[in-house]
């Protein structure tokens, strides 16, 4: 089964907004073994969407369009989809008795353009919006089906999410696995794969970097059922055997909700001491909700002054070796275990840039300290500007603290 | 002018990575003029990029090609140009030169497949790339024009620059003016220009919302250009009218990037005592090039008792009137002030859920400290999930911060 995204407005054609939607309804659609051959951006114009549609028509049974069901003027994606069909649009008056009783608890005013929200195409199915107030729908037309839904993504997300549930548009047989990796680069993971040579015909394999972790995705596509769970089975088992102790996960867990779930089971807590990435890795670990039963206290502690008086770090250290060593890392760890009287002290210094100071750009010092028998430090040297050099050391950390942690506690 | 982009690369179609190219190279063709009226993304395969270019030409001028440029068996897009143009490849042999130089200093086997990167379409202009190893390239045919760029966007987004520098692809006259506005929401914003009624046909007003500030963008085209000149003249006075104090660029300037300007030229530092945001705001600013002599030291205190010991917020207060209250974001912005000898405390503590706690989710208290004369307490309430009230906090925050430096120092 082939698909088109069609995402409308002119917000995304003026490059105002990245396209976030294109990008959800692909990964969903994906998912489900349908193949996602184009996504389109077209601008809020009747005849624009019109011909595109006749566009998509030839080569795609299923169009999923987002945008333009809003209340103004310029909206007027429902009555292009009409148009193309050559169908009625007709008020739903349950939605609109809905949207009367919601105008009036708020003290809102409705006008009539609101009403165009509540409005839908002859034989469509309904889809409904608990997160906002334009209606989307789904329609068969030809053997085809196109699903309209609102662009808000808050709105749109969880429509797709509730209509596609239990929902299945293909016979084929198709098996999508993903196996997450953390603690190695995507180019190691894809060179070692690369070495594997599988040779299924049916089955491929794709790897894709996620940050703090690598997504190994592997589809199958096959007639025949069994042949190809075999053929699933053994790519999967043969990623165990050569990636063991790296994989954490099949389902593209969040490596920094990972941290917090080990972290709380074992009712360990853990505080940061950041100099380069500063403050990017507590944000990280009290993104995720429940994150104040496991971090109390964090530092960013970005000169050599606040590192001696917030964290202890020597001043001889700090002399002798530098503000950025392996040295600095680890009594910058210890320091901040201390002080906080966490389980767990993580630190990061290391040279950001533009310029150069003590050391190269790129040069980072990492530590993950549990006691002075038991600690990890670790050194890279990341390419890149001031931006990447962070965001590389916020992904490493996070999965190196990930994968120690699988190795010291229970999950 | 009117233009379409074409982004090609299976990993855009499957949904795992978000098209910031799109994004990226509609914003400045927009910002030059041109009508970006289609942005489309198909796989990695020749027949499907020769019918979209097929297609696509049609309603365009102008092409802008990124994706499928790499030295692999899949990347195939220049090929398909060249199919497309009916013209043949050619090898560049001074990039050849420059390639096998660029092996042989890093140790590294030249393979046939990285030739591909260093070849050209018949009678294109070369783009050069030092961010990477694939040309880029621009092609006339037809009075029509292709560009071709690679896909990573830190090497597409410097070669788009780099081309698009000095070059003018019309002859409309057009003028694009953007008003940035800090301090006062986007719906706020909207609603006030919304009563201003301006009344030129030739103009149009959209705000674009960027998190820490609203961009008001006006777009004037007309044949006439003095007239042109004239009516957005009248309606940059108008808005300067409407949000004067409030307005703080005209160049979509990064608010984090302006605090530390501001910062350094009054040789001023500024603390962080953050909760609810848990290390987000240090980040932000500490994202900035020269942020280190502006910020030495900032805490996350997540819990009351690290409020207590850290900051010095009284017991008696966080009893009193609770972690989440006015009192709380004065006492720990006094406090991280005091304690890290800077001139500015700034502080944020809520509730950003999912489950509320001794207040209701959304809940915010913020602290931007002076002195006990000089400082600005605020109370805000999110709408959205823990993620969404977080990024909201910060966002205020910062624009509140750099609303105040505007206010009381010199730029």
């Amino acid at each position: 089964m082939k698909a088109s995204i069609l995402t409308v407005g002119k917000e995304i054609l003026i490059g105002s907004i990245t396209n976030t939607n294109s990008k959800y309804i692909s990964d969903k659609l994906t998912d489900m073994g349908i193949e996602v051959n184009r996504q389109v951006s077209v601008d809020d114009n009747l005849d624009e969407i019109v011909n595109e549609l006749k566009y998509l028509k030839k080569s795609s049974d299923l169009i999923v369009i987002s945008g333009g069901l809003g209340p103004t003027n310029d909206d007027i994606t429902k009555e292009a989809v009409a148009k193309f069909l050559n169908r009625k649009i007709y008020l739903d008056e349950d939605e609109k008795e809905k949207m009367i009783d919601r105008f009036t608890k708020f003290g809102r005013t409705m006008t009539p353009n609101n009403l165009k929200q509540v409005m839908l195409i002859e034989g469509s199915e309904k889809i409904e919006n608990k997160w906002g107030v334009a209606l989307g729908e789904s329609i068969e037309f030809d053997n085809k089906r196109i699903i309209l839904l609102p662009g808000p993504p808050d709105e749109m997300e969880p429509m797709l999410d509730y209509y596609l549930a239990n929902k299945s548009f293909t016979n084929e047989n198709i098996i999508i696995k993903s196996i997450d990796i953390i603690g190695l680069g995507e180019s190691v993971i894809e060179d070692r794969i690369r070495k594997m040579s599988f040779e299924s015909n049916n089955v491929s394999i794709n790897t894709f970097a996620h940050g703090t972790y690598t997504e190994v995705k592997i589809i199958g596509k096959d007639t025949k059922k069994e042949e190809l769970q075999f053929s699933i089975e053994k790519v999967v088992k043969s990623l165990y055997a050569e990636f063991n102790a790296h994989i954490y996960s099949e389902n593209n867990d969040d490596v920094s909700g990972e941290i917090v779930k080990i972290l709380r089971k074992n009712n360990l807590k853990i505080s940061f001491a950041e100099s380069i990435t500063g403050g990017m890795l507590s944000s990280a670990i009290t993104d995720i909700s429940g994150a104040s039963k496991v971090m109390e206290t964090s530092f960013v502690t970005y000169s050599n002054d606040s590192k001696n008086k917030n964290l202890n770090v020597s001043k001889n250290t700090l002399d002798k070796f530098g503000a950025i060593s392996e040295n600095t890392a680890f009594e910058m760890a210890k320091g901040i275990k201390e002080k906080s009287k966490a389980d767990i002290g993580v630190s990061t210094t290391g040279e950001a840039g533009p310029n150069s100071s003590e050391t190269e750009v790129g040069n980072v010092y990492t530590c993950i300290y549990f006691s002075d028998d038991n600690y990890y430090t670790k050194h890279y040297f990341f390419s890149g500007d001031r931006n990447k050099i962070r965001r590389s050391t916020v992904n490493r950390v996070l999965s190196q603290i990930l994968f120690v942690l699988r190795k010291n506690f229970k999950e």
